[in-house]
């Protein structure tokens, strides 16, 4: 209880450097003198338990001051090492108490993220060792390469693996062109990868690869007597401007998007984000990037948190070690931690808000990560628009969208995330996959059933990348108890003389989530997902309000279900999945995706957990505890690489939309304004401008654009002749078309 | 063989004013004399067989004169009514020779397109007539409101049908509201559907619609004694900003899209249109809208030709008439016909050009429908990106697309189709769902299995939109044999320890389509449409040249298999069609959809046809032809109506996206420049912009971002405070993150 003037900090504040010194010296306070040393691996904000939270927000939402001060808790995640076995440990610091309020130590197989630090002692102590000198000289390589490790996770355990912390390399080599450090030296592969023991920084052995093709055995053959040539094409790989093979396109004119009147949205304190009727707090952490709390449209709350949970890439090359090769990209890397830092101009276009994160270093001490989340306005189209056909008057609306962007490098790949909220009250989740596709060593002149070869002696093996998406809903209340997850199909009636005598008639069928499951897209039946609002009725329809979402049908994990790809990661397996809320539970694979033979603690834990979502629940259910629903969406794509994806891939989008259902009285967008935009300009047939006195106004000639010109000259038109018409009247015009409106006009509509 | 020294016109050159007149006056010949009167209902280009007109682009392509001169084709459609019964009558005239080269006389039960000419015909005689008058008594409607129809296709024949052209029409009042025309008349629907003849004028009967909600019967109860009082509500249905009940959003800060330096395409004569090594020829058909012929990409075709084919839109509600509610909006009403005169700064924004069209109005005289398509650039978020991890460097560049945009209005909607090529090669096929969805009567306070209440007394009733369209290639060849279709598909492979030991494994099969044939979507094996070269091979990869899409697995049509619904669209019952091309098969339905009780010659009547795509058929295709593979994509939408759907509903967006797939020998995007926009700002908290100086260049400051600011005073920052870094170096802000750049720094890469 806060009794004075000073208003309550809100619980969702960002981490400030003051508040992660001080949770890391209380850290380094309290195991001084043990004759440990500490390995700092990453400190962020203890997000506050939702039953707290709640109590805040509503008391925030109603202008009320909250009556609770949520204690301000750190996490700090950090090795504690004594006589060189490190022993991951988790303090939750109070800082505002300064005490350490609660100490977790992991059993030595929970193997957290990497950080930075790790992949670069796996570099040095890689290529300083006799293990990895001695396997190299199997190869001959060029003079002009040099030698280039991508460390990567060891992946996951065979059933009868049982090791320590490894790390593995990737190793390629480098072109030395014009001594540039950006060559791209994924177009270089060499068949062989290190392993490392990160506890005492041993090497343990060096795994060939396989490098056959269709019809060859899984299994590597013995090296040769002489060393086998390498990287002799002489080909380009590159992708850096000033190592192209071919020149940059100069045809490529600006687009300029502008905001001379500035954004529409606000960024208050405590990164409170208002937009458009929305109202929302931004949070980032290492694990997840972006992430959104307390989404509210018009003061109505929609979602008390949105995330991208855990993405997996299992590798569908059958060829030991690749077995292991399955990226947990938010389990074993953190995508805020790979976070780029955005650019201006480059990675956002427009009015562009950034926004930085602190975070910790190797000492613990806090540094800042710039730009990790970029924000800004958009124009996405047509939003909403309907042309009278009586009197030809259109009503036209865009579709403003608010973009919440961020990036991650994992290696070799790319992602793009992005949240955007939009004027017609929906969000869409995006996702982008770009970057360089992860290649092995291929035989000249082989082909392979298990990827592409995408240049030469360089295979892109064939892969899949499926995300997972947390979706925690507060549909119109804060209240845990008033939402209920529904699943809505639309299914056919067989012909028949009572209800459907023509065949015509369809049927839409609802089915409460009862307790805690799992389940698949099935377009067949369009299901669709709806998350409602059990008490709140729309004064319209008569129904519950809710949003909803359809869950794309995207193929789900190939790996058989005994393999251990399969057993990291059961998410994969399926679209949907509903599970009980319950603190801290935020990971779709578990907290420890690392070098994990199973999923522990992930979605399938928590639905076997049994948890229910109605006040009796049924028989079956009865070991779990009655719950709020929270909502998991998973999709993915199967990436059997172009040769097109190569050196760089064009980006492949995903998205899916939550919209709202019926929770809203008519279209939320009717108010957007559908002012004409005075910048856009007419053009001519040849890309040039038209003068300004002709844009759309004074226009109205019909002659001599393309489709009505007549002269097959075959040369480009003269510009001079072409002023388009642009909303020409009746009146300007004589010529227009026959529309209904024209002949309306002729008729006099009955009064 | 033309041997003059002008060129020879191209034979995809629009239509002139000219030739359509001239074709007009030699129907009008023609017929003169014959005691007929003819009523014109379109006149348009009649498209070169494939054969010739391939021959002309190989030449073309080649810089050659292309040796056969193609001639000049005109359809004229049009009525040739005698003793006031009307024939369909189809002329097609060489307008450089001056003669009729072909006519046909189509059977009396194929039922064309409406016209606009009609619609206002029906309107004007159903009001005046008694038969509508004395059903409107049953009735009472507030002396502020006013009738209005709205003239809607008949649909389809139940089996035992028989009757002549007819048209139906939706009846509602309008409020006159400052007697304003544009007030919305589908929020008071009249449960009242009168039908005409067409031929004779004569009102045929007036149909009664059902008004009961769950549970109620499926038929219109009998008239009560004293009228029914409609509209008392009082409530606002109103879009039209001047009427609506909430004011305009005054926050909206205009996005000025700009190209100070003009845009990057370039349309020539002949509708020839160039942009980014793309290269087109618009077409626009009254039925089709606007339709891309001869897609290159670097001067190698991809697509032959690509068009949205047809469209039908069945309603879910088994009451009668409701079965005969299913639009055919391609063929019963036509997108070209029913394309909206785009305007400047409201459909399309940034440097835009139109294209106009020449139509014919119902005397078969040239008219010019303004502005139908436009064609502009649009930067469409990242492009490609890779940030070396060593070096923090990163490469980023945008996906920039050219768009080609049309709307159509049918009645209460409105529909917004794009084509969209990308600098990376693809193709985006996008649909936007607009406008006000088809509402029906409902007894207030009732609800409906049939739909949603979405304004007091208004259902809308659940229906779909199930798209198809049409793809024509000619994949690096226009020879019509080199171009297949393979189905690609990713498979489980059982854990086995021969071929996949660990289980990770998984297999990618594929299979040539041999003959025509249908199939569906199949996301659970990531069923994708490859179209290739059987005789070009990626020098890279050794595969077949070729260009893929995933077909989306969107719902089909839920009609019962043996109803007229289901009849009349077969095309709708399935994902992906193949059929074997014939000059003039363009419709998925069939040419006649109007009326019709089933599909005549449309993607069923072709496969079944038996034509296939190989040397050697196989023994049950031999009944069809050798031919070259069209393939026809079908998707679409379960729209059971959300009350955010009114009056105006926000847009529903679908994409498939047609990308290459080994077809060029890298990225083809790799050659983008990524060029920094330099208007692109930063903006502070409060969404002002920061002052030029500090736009991203002299930044550096780490402090007082929202996720690093430490006052939770709840006031907004103080914008002063805020200058967020951007693309800060090392060098200029050493509290910078430790990436793994800075790892990588610290040591010494081997070398």
């Amino acid at each position: 209880m806060t009794s004075d003037s000073q208003p309550t900090p809100h619980p969702l504040r960002p981490l400030t450097d003051e508040e992660l010194s001080r949770a890391r010296d209380l850290v380094v306070e309290k195991h001084a003198g043990d004759g440990v040393a500490l390995f700092f691996r990453s400190v962020y904000v203890d997000e506050p338990k939702r039953e707290e939270l709640t109590e805040y927000l509503i008391a925030e939402h109603a202008g009320q001051t909250p009556k609770t001060r949520i204690p301000r808790q750190v996490t700090v995640l950090f090795d504690r090492v004594k006589d060189g076995v490190p022993q991951l440990t988790e303090e939750i610091v109070d800082v505002e108490a300064g005490e350490i309020c609660r100490t977790k130590e992991f059993p030595a197989y929970c193997q957290t993220s990497y950080t930075a630090a790790e992949f670069g002692l796996f570099h040095d102590i890689c290529v300083a060792s006799d293990m990895f000198k001695t396997a190299m000289e199997e190869f001959s390589i060029p003079e002009d390469f040099t030698i280039t490790i991508d460390p990567w996770p060891y992946g996951g355990l065979d059933p009868e693996e049982d090791v320590p912390r490894y790390m593995q390399g990737l190793v390629y080599a480098r072109k030395k062109t014009d001594n540039n450090p950006d060559a791209n030296h994924y177009g270089y592969p060499i068949p062989i990868i290190p392993v490392m023991d990160m506890a005492t920084k041993n090497m343990i052995r060096v795994d060939r690869l396989a490098t056959g093709g269709k019809g060859d055995s899984l299994y590597p053959s013995p090296p040769s007597d002489k060393p086998k040539e390498l990287f002799t094409h002489g080909q380009s790989a590159e992708y850096a401007p000033e190592l192209l093979d071919r020149p940059l396109r100069t045809d490529v004119k600006p687009i300029d998007i502008t905001q001379p009147e500035g954004a529409s949205f606000k960024v208050h304190s405590d990164n409170l984000v208002e937009w458009q009727k929305w109202r929302f707090r931004l949070g980032f952490t290492p694990r997840e990037g972006a992430i959104l709390h307390d989404v509210c449209y018009d003061g109505r709350p929609i979602l008390y948190r949105l995330s991208f949970s855990e993405m997996t890439v299992p590798y569908g090359d059958p060829r030991p070690p690749f077995q292991r090769k399955q990226a947990f990209d938010f389990g074993d890397g953190g995508i805020g931690r790979a976070a780029n830092n955005l650019k201006l101009g480059c990675d956002c276009l427009g009015a562009i808000h950034y926004v930085s994160t602190v975070v910790a270093n190797p000492e613990g001490k806090p540094d800042v990560a710039q730009n990790v989340v970029c924000m800004h306005e958009q124009d996405n189209g047509i939003g909403w628009k309907h042309t009278n056909f009586r009197t030809d008057r259109a009503v036209v609306t865009r579709l403003r969208e608010f973009v919440i962007q961020f990036i991650a490098t994992l290696a070799n790949y790319e992602y793009v995330f992005a949240f955007k909220l939009d004027t017609a009250g929906g969000i869409t989740v995006e996702t982008r996959a770009t970057g360089i596709v992860s290649v092995v060593p291929i035989d000249d002149g082989k082909v392979s059933d298990y990827g592409n070869v995408v240049f030469p002696g360089v295979l892109a093996q064939n892969h899949q990348h499926i995300f997972a998406v947390r979706i925690d809903p507060s549909i119109d209340s804060y209240s845990e108890s008033e939402t209920a997850v529904v699943l809505e199909e639309s299914h056919p009636i067989p012909m028949n003389k009572e209800t459907n005598p023509f065949g015509n008639g369809y049927e839409v069928r609802r089915e409460r989530i009862e307790s805690a499951m799992y389940t698949d897209a099935e377009p067949k039946v369009n299901r669709t997902v709806k998350m409602e609002n059990v008490n709140k009725k729309n004064p319209i329809s008569g129904k519950n309000v809710g949003y909803k979402f359809v869950p794309n049908a995207t193929q789900l994990m190939l790996a058989d279900e005994n393999s251990t790809q399969a057993a990291r990661a059961p998410y994969a397996k399926h679209h949907l999945w509903v599970t009980g809320y319950r603190d801290e539970e935020l990971w779709a694979a578990g907290e420890f995706t690392n070098q994990s033979k199973k999923e522990e603690g992930g979605v399938k834990a928590m639905v076997e957990r049994g948890d229910w979502f109605v006040d009796t629940p049924s028989a079956s259910s009865e070991k779990g505890q009655r719950s709020h629903p929270v909502v998991w969406n998973v999709f993915g794509l199967t990436h059997n690489p172009r040769v097109e994806d190569w050196p760089v891939m064009p980006v492949e989008i995903h998205q899916f939309h939550i919209r709202p259902a019926d929770f809203f009285t008519s279209n939320p967008a009717l108010d957007m304004p559908g002012k004409k935009n005075e910048t856009s300009v007419l053009l001519s047939c040849c890309g040039k401008t038209e003068s300004p006195q002709t844009n759309g106004e004074k226009s109205g000639s019909t002659q001599a654009d393309p489709l009505t010109h007549q002269q097959g000259t075959g040369d480009d038109i003269d510009p001079k002749k072409l002023q388009n018409g642009n909303g020409a009247t009746d009146k300007e015009n004589k010529r227009k078309s026959t529309t209904l409106s024209k002949i309306f006009a002729w008729k006099k509509e009955s009064t």
